[in-house]
């Protein structure tokens, strides 16, 4: 499975014509992914043109059995791209770009080196919206979106990456090509097999072509930053709104506390629009179709909110301007956290209901475990999702953090990875959340789509 | 593996103390579908009562190589849930109720056996929507919606049921009990298995129990029968409606008018509200927060529309009694189809660009092979969809007319099955639509999680 890569394996894919990086041409990008961690630099690089080069590529580390780590844009969160010795790097860079965007289907095709930014910018050019976005949008590759399943800040509204998802095209560990780069919203005739590909973080298949579905541009935007004395309010706030605003509701970020006062304290350029501090903040949007009445309906169930004591204060943006300084405040997590180096990021999920109690226990434990741990918090919870920065800046402590928070997110039936994978890096706690049986299925899939284990071995499968 | 059902296989069933209905006993509802084609009486029925009798029976039937096939409502419309000799039907009749609604999460965890309509209507009481809806909602089983991955009116807005499950609990061929019965939006620790058995038509497990997503209850609605007078501005009309109401639009149904005309015709309770007759009607409905302003908005928006000349002419409904009798018209196929029975139902979908010509070379041909037929179109063009009625009121056409309906949607690029899947009927066409890698890699599914092929064999993969 982990056989070393051998020169046997670089002299055949060389001599089949493919142009390969080794040695000291191999550059640092190719090392690692966005976390720095266990880098190391893989002795070749193969970067295909053409599905059918990463067909013929795979087909020929299939009957070497030499194992091939995938890779995108390098900004995953799990070591998933990370090479590990022995592995080819397969990198999908040169395969980039849009094919096709089809104005009448609402559709567009794209390479899976494509940069998710370059198919934001294409979609919002043609009045298009694909409302898929996160912080790697300039860096990150499609194909490394659709392979890890990504989130992002509009789930709640549009799901995540797999509900955009129409077609794909996808090469199988022995070069088998499956194409089905389907545009339709309806389609059932036979096994929906894109499904295999996406979330499987390249252990199945490389992804080399997909269909996304686009959506109308949105012609109005409402802001609003809310405070909030407790979670219980904030979670029946979201509900109100999601009721009362015919579905309109695009995003809701919850910060508590500690991550908002630190963010507010570190930047200059940011304030909170509220004269005293209140334990939790909530940041609301919500997109329609006409400016003026949506404005005007939103204003009115804040006041009632307000009224119900659902919030305390609340500031409506009342310009651009305004809106980007609230969600400053929330992406000023990238500015912070230079500053908390080492830290542990976790990614979790579970039941909003369990959220508080999860939240305390955390605490909690962490406090016992290691007193001047910094603990911030803050998480798109209307998608179950909350995301837990955690450091004493001893690189020594991360496993006891890491240890407490996913045990106590699979004691509350939480999910160990909401919305970064599981890689390498999470592998050993995928257990928390899985039972023995999905685990075993899991594995029976990885044998029969990929027997000879070449494609990201190791990688979401505890061996 | 179609070994005929052994007395060993009820001997040894009756023996572990399972409850099996055999000969006389074994009720005429087992024996068919929706579809009426092909009946077959099983020779015998077992029906579990919890999902570890469903893992029992299937260990049994797994090592004893012993057929079986599953059923549901009986409301399928591809023969897949129809027995075939020697199989034991197995039915999750028993496996019924709502297990939990969590208003705080917003699910509804049910058993397979639970008809829809009890799950809408649970949901309805505790103020929220369940965007899942089709004809047989009475007596289908949300089972067998999932394992169809069933469509509907409201796909264009909220997905196919598959963007709906949450959660699934499934028993393998084997008995191995899957239990993902998740919750969460939000969920990347590992594969996500529910999709194996979404879709897949019980070829690769038996559902037991589902969580679904639910949604705030929409507290408005607006209805509108619009009179159009081709094919290109009914596609204009849509784009024009999704992206001026925000993402409101929730139905978007096109009859051409064999259909509209006859079902008018047919039914003295329903009337065109329209003083002439036109090409092409479309019955759109929008679903929001505010019934004043949306109502409004959706005015000037059909106003627009109008004077652009997209549409000809335009009746708004004013009352819940309007709304309904524009949607009668649209479900009045159920009372046109008696008359023309037999008939071949088609569910097609192809890119909507393709949707004019397929229309006019299908009505050439048929005219061609079949003068006589009669041919009546409606479709859901939003997701795709196209549902024919073509009859002669001769059995012995309907080959004729399957052949040149499949055919020419596969030569537009198109899809043999948009919801009703592929069962029986259709595996035979399933080539036209899936490339031979993609059919291969589904009898690799097949043999991973069945190795013996016990369930539903000989359904959904061609032999």
């Amino acid at each position: 499975m982990s056989a070393p890569l051998s020169e046997n394996a670089i002299a055949v894919l060389s001599q089949q014509g493919h142009s390969l990086m080794t040695g000291d041409s191999v550059g640092e990008r190719y090392s690692v992914d966005f976390t720095s961690e266990n880098a190391f630099r893989p002795s070749a690089v193969v970067r295909p043109g053409s599905t059918d080069e990463v067909s013929h590529v795979l087909k020929t580390c299939h009957e070497l059995g030499q194992p091939v780590v995938v890779q995108g844009g390098m900004t995953g969160l799990a070591g998933g791209a990370t090479p590990q010795a022995g592995e080819l790097a397969l990198s999908l860079e040169r395969l980039t770009g849009i094919e096709e965007l089809d104005a009448a289907a609402m559709t567009i095709t794209a390479w899976a080196g494509t940069p998710l930014q370059v198919i934001q910018e294409a979609a919002r050019d043609a009045g298009f919206h694909l409302p898929l976005d996160f912080g790697a949008r300039g860096s990150c590759h499609i194909g490394g979106a659709i392979a890890t399943n990504a989130g992002g800040n509009q789930v709640i509204r549009f799901g995540m990456t797999r509900n955009l998802v129409l077609g794909l095209e996808a090469v199988l560990a022995d070069g088998t090509v499956i194409s089905s780069l389907n545009k339709m919203l309806k389609n059932n005739a036979g096994y929906d097999l894109k499904q295999l590909f996406v979330g499987t973080e390249g252990t199945l298949g490389v992804i080399t072509r997909a269909v996304l579905r686009l959506y109308p541009k949105l012609e109005s935007t409402c802001t609003a930053l809310c405070a909030v004395r407790s979670f219980d309010p904030a979670v029946r706030l979201l509900r109100e709104l999601q009721g009362k605003l015919g579905g309109s509701v695009s995003a809701y970020e919850v910060m508590w506390s500690p991550y908002f006062d630190r963010v507010i304290r570190h930047s200059d350029s940011l304030r909170s629009p509220f004269d005293r501090d209140y334990p939790i903040y909530a940041l609301v949007e919500a997109e329609g179709s006409d400016q003026e009445t949506d404005s005007r309906r939103f204003e009115e169930v804040l006041a009632g909110a307000l009224e119900a004591g659902l919030i305390d204060d609340a500031a409506i943006a009342q310009s651009e301007k305004d809106r980007q300084a609230f969600w400053n405040i929330r992406d000023g997590v990238a500015e912070i956290t230079a500053d908390l180096l080492p830290y542990a990021s976790l990614d979790v999920s579970m039941d909003i209901a369990e959220m508080a109690e999860f939240l305390d226990q955390f605490d909690t434990e962490l406090k016992e475990a290691l007193p001047d741990a910094i603990n911030l918090v803050f998480g798109h919870i209307g998608d179950n999702n909350l995301h837990l920065f955690v450091s004493t800046r001893r690189e020594g402590d991360l496993k006891t953090i890491f240890d407490i928070g996913y045990r106590l997110t699979g004691a509350h039936g939480g999910s160990v990875s909401a919305e970064h994978g599981i890689g390498v890096l999470k592998r050993d706690y995928l257990h928390l959340s899985r039972s023995p049986e999905e685990v075993e299925l899991m594995r029976c899939l990885k044998q029969a789509l990929d027997p000879r284990g070449i494609l990201n071995p190791g990688r979401v499968i505890p061996a």
